[in-house]
């Protein structure tokens, strides 16, 4: 299963070239995340009210194509491992056509992973056990799994 | 050869957890491309203003430790490909230690592709030729090379 | 007639204090400004598509309370004025309550004056009469006008 | 006694109008504020540590031309009232001419009055003795001080 949910491209997101700037695509990654985690329960702002922080360690990114202000996007949301304490993230954003005819197309994919932390020292912990169930739907098997 | 330039963590590089928010790593590391430009003799915004742009089309990014305000810090900058369009960049950034006897540590590496455009509508260029001789001496050898 | 919009409080939104860190307002704001002109028929990327911006060239604004990561806030728009170039524009930030039996309060205030000028050179030009048309709803009388 | 600062428009100040977008002003207007802050002997971030903060009550900017990527600016800042919690602040930000011959030019004002407050409550307290002292060197006398 994965998660979904669309965003707009904003004004503040795009550049004097008219695309979208490179690193707000990772802002509205995080925004994904952040509906993920409320959507599963565990909403960020009270994770880390509880001392719990997701801290970024690895990233890769692939920019396949360009978005543009006031395009409509389709951020998806699976996970590659859930694993002591660090999660996988596969996330791909795709433009909804403004067209009816035009198909969506793939504009970035990213892999991201993160690691459950003490805030705000930033020590590793295992993942809660609350959270790892809610987790665990999101787990990508072997044929959802993307290369 | 390797480019550096220093930079400052400014407050709104920072989180609510004190730290750098990741995506804010990513505009140090584009002021840092844009220093490296400006060094070369290659402005970028004279580089667009001429209808060449370079957007990144891969990025790849180790996060090692974390930077807080009032950091200072070094990125520094290297190539690793200088092709018929595209260029590979490899990044790191220090922190520079605030007391004298402390060594500097390693926060973040980073690589990146970009790839010469034509501006605004992105269709694929070479790099031209007086660019191409401006980049070749950070073209980083086999030694210098990091694995 | 005033036109309201909701937002959620994001965590790049939000500064080493925890609260939102005060720039991060006005992109809130451009973003109601956004869904206002979309509303009304005039998206923004559309009329900028056409030539025609609306640079800001006076802002007011007073702080009255601090908003938090997780916070959900409602942005109400109001214009103060519709001269033959210029829009004025009032806006308030008030926080929704968490709790059912708590009332919202009245987070931020501000006024902005943004002229219409022609993109890219920035000259101003009348406001068209079909945008004139579509702003005169939210023309505040008298009575609703805020002091 | 005013203290000044330089800065450079860099790529992600602006916007698909190629122009600095309005609340990428206040990062640079903050970032100027840290450079006073350190010039003084009370960097900023010391003073967080330390558990005070100086949140934004109150901001009037008039914007009066346009800045563009690539562009030298300097910003001044003199102080308009140093009252026991309250500091009002002047800003303004002049762009430094490319060509020899031409005269700097005022883009923007702003006035701003910062409140000291505990962190991370943010209850009002006076200004410490030393970081007053500090300050009222760049107190605006009558003559100075712009109307």
């Amino acid at each position: 299963m994965r998660f979904e949910t669309r965003k707009q491209i904003r004004f503040h997101h795009c550049d004097p070239a008219g695309i979208v700037f490179y690193p707000q695509y990772f802002y509205l990654l995080h925004e994904a995340q952040e509906d993920f985690l409320a959507h599963i329960g565990y909403p960020e702002h009270e994770l880390i009210a509880s001392g719990l922080g997701v801290p970024i360690v690895d990233l890769k990114t692939e920019f396949l194509g360009m978005c543009r202000y006031g395009d409509e996007i389709r951020i998806s949301l699976g996970l590659t491992r859930v694993g002591n304490a660090s999660i996988g993230m596969h996330y791909e954003i795709h433009s909804c056509p403004r067209a009816p005819d035009v198909g969506t197309s793939l504009k970035l994919v990213a892999r991201t992973v993160v690691v459950c932390s003490e805030v705000p020292h930033g020590k590793v912990r295992s993942i809660p056990d609350g959270l790892r169930e809610a987790l665990l739907p999101y787990l990508q098997t072997t044929t959802e799994n993307k290369p």
